[in-house]
């Protein structure tokens, strides 16, 4: 079994065995088989644990336990709780979106700071099935139909080509311990019905239905790259895009006998969902328009245009020297302080002396670009947003605190590595986004 | 019930109130409740009945069912035999596509020769779903999931929206009678186990689950569509369509990172399905080829060629006065005869003095057209071709029948009105396809 495994990652992903990996482990079943893979693979390792704290006392166990695994395998490993209720509620997400931005976010920072070059997650071939047949049941599209990749940017699932089966048989044969798998009881009664009602009588229709259907997820996948190109190609001819705002050319739209399946490509990623009132917009009277939470889509005469809510329009704040609270767009709290403390997300100390005043607080522009902290060079923040996985409205929403047009900080998510605090320091001002 | 059924067909298909109508009655209880909802709407209608003679005497007993019901309430109904299995040996297909295949010929060449406008098929949602989940369980791919339109050119199939309880309940309220569903023991059973077994676990899961999987269907043919404008769009840059060969331009298409799902688009439809070696084949030396039943797949310097196997390659074949017989390509029979006889898809009647011999035997070319039997009028081949749903395969081995280069008969298909027995006709031959 081992070497099916080892075939597979040696094959797929030839190219980890030179690199400094971070693989996040849970402590259950799929998470702790990745592990010990990896553990017999030589390779440069360390553990990522997330604590979502959202099962008490179990969750704190859970963490207990890969922390004492790490210590007695002398495995360097990472630790975070999260407010994951909180957020959620902060953020209006569910609990399981929350927790996956929150992980996620986690990675990413760690791949940034302690200079990881992947993280490896467990997910599984069975998991894959039961997040179609999740999507399927609550109605989806093709994007809910197509799984996970096994690799997306700095994101590798070396899993997803093995069944639950051979996972668990392979930690059978090994001895190996692992704890339940943590997830929320109505995540975890959906799964188990379609782990224990669905999957058996599809496997039972067709005894190999695991390698058809990976063989399905490729061919949509597939399909998809497909119609990202047509949408692209469709765009160019139809869409300008000016500052802030993306004009639809309805002349050249309505020629479409399918316009409305590029409407709904090109308008879902800003949030909009009313597709039937979309749809009558386009045959609208000039000036009628339809919101989404942070988007509006206004006709004008012959064009359909996407733009930020205008209270959200694109403006800049100041702060001046020696002001020591911003209270709009977003509250800003600034203080000198005499030694550095704990950063995290929403606190930052920077070279005081760095800074010309005021300091400006605006939304990002293409074009711009920063210096990440903990990374070496510059980075354009287009890029970044890419590999942070920023949705469109996440990018619309991000705020940065700038410095004679450098910036400083992209609030609540990364500072400038310019502006931090060195031995030569001689003032120390600490941010925080309250 | 009645009421919106009704509201469904005016809104959706409101051109069927002014249509002459073929509805495709099996007797079973979906085709029975259609029939009785278009009796009720006050149109011109017939029933059509395929007996596939599968099923012994209950293939009879369906046909006596409908037949009896269309004597007592004074209903047109046209009924036919076909020998399914030796139909489904001869061109290697399972019963089911066989049986599939000669329903809707025999459809088209009604729709033409009884001038209807439309046929009605039967087939709901649960169908739909059912087709959805016997594709996934087998392996699929985007087509396999987007299930049946509710209207393909002149077959309309109303009750796709309905659920198969509505149906029922539609049935039961008004007291009407079927014959149990006709389908093979085999296909029974698939579907048996997943109307039990998987469709019940998915309404627990969501009980409004019939409807989200209705928008999923909208949401996947949506999406089929910009995958088909992608793949003719990059089609137009990077095939070059001479003659009977397409030339695909490996230099332009290999700048595509995702071009092997170009590939799979373009040459699936030429019955292509060594996926992995012609994805090699891009690759390898000029001169290698790859064979699928009808066609080859060369690879000629920097360009993929798709043609007709060479020995299929078009050529004429001639027949001359007196000669009875032709064996190669296709063995006909010609005799003169006193008077008409039953003529059917293999065998025409025409009017000798019409003819010019020699009489050519013939693949079709662009740009040829006939005046189909029982239509006004001329037809360009290629549209007749489209009508009939001809595949690429079926039309590259279709053979025309000419005299002085006109067409005389689409062997085995449809013969010529020009060519046609009258009563001025002095002698007429009978041409058997034997």
């Amino acid at each position: 079994m081992f070497l099916k495994f080892q075939n597979h990652f040696s094959t797929q992903f030839p190219f980890l065995q030179k690199a400094k990996i971070l693989i996040a482990v849970s402590g259950g079943l799929d998470s702790m088989v990745l592990l010990d893979l990896i553990s017999k693979m030589n390779v440069e390792f360390a553990v990522a644990h997330c604590n979502f704290q959202l099962r008490g006392d179990e969750s704190n166990e859970d963490e207990h336990f890969v922390q004492s695994y790490c210590t007695s395998n002398s495995i360097k490993g990472f630790f975070q709780k999260f407010d994951t209720k909180q957020f959620a509620e902060d953020e209006k997400l569910s609990f399981q979106v929350a927790a996956r931005k929150l992980r996620y976010e986690w990675f990413y920072e760690l791949l940034a700071t302690e200079n990881f070059d992947f993280v490896l997650t467990a997910h599984h071939l069975d998991d894959q099935l039961e997040t179609f047949l999740i999507n399927l049941s609550r109605g989806t599209g093709l994007e809910g139909l197509c799984g996970i990749p096994s690799q997306n940017d700095k994101i590798i699932r070396p899993l997803l080509h093995f069944s639950r089966a051979e996972i668990e048989t392979f930690a059978k044969e090994n001895n190996l311990k692992w704890r339940e798998d943590s997830s929320n009881a109505s995540d975890k009664y959906v799964r188990n019905k379609i782990r224990h009602q669905l999957v058996p009588v599809l496997k039972e229709l067709n005894p190999s239905f695991l390698d058809s259907f990976e063989n399905t997820l490729q061919n949509l996948n597939q399909t998809q790259s497909l119609v990202d190109d047509a949408s692209r190609m469709v765009y160019r001819k139809v869409v300008q895009d000016v500052d802030h705002q993306k004009i639809i050319n309805l002349n050249e739209l309505l020629q479409l006998p399918n316009y409305q399946a590029y409407l709904f490509q090109w308008l879902s990623p800003f949030g909009f969902s009313a597709w039937l009132d979309i749809y009558d917009l386009v045959n609208a009277q000039s000036g009628k328009q339809i919101f989404s939470e942070h988007f509006r889509l206004l006709k004008n005469r012959n064009t359909l245009i996407v733009e930020t809510k205008s209270t959200e329009i694109s403006s800049e704040y100041f702060i001046h020297e020696h002001q020591d609270e911003l209270n709009f767009p977003l509250k800003l709290r600034l203080i000198s302080v005499c030694e550095i403390g704990k950063s995290d997300a929403k606190t930052i100390f920077v070279d005081a002396e760095a800074l010309k005043f005021p300091l400006q607080l605006r939304n990002w522009q293409e074009g711009d670009y920063f210096y990440p902290f903990g990374m070496n060079g510059k980075k354009k923040l287009s890029k970044f947003f890419k590999d942070e996985k920023f949705s469109i409205i996440d990018k619309e929403k991000a705020w940065l605190l700038c410095s004679d047009n450098q910036i400083v900080w992209l609030v609540g998510k990364r500072m400038d590595e310019r502006f931090k605090v060195t031995e030569n320091t001689q003032t120390i001002l600490k941010i925080q986004l309250v």
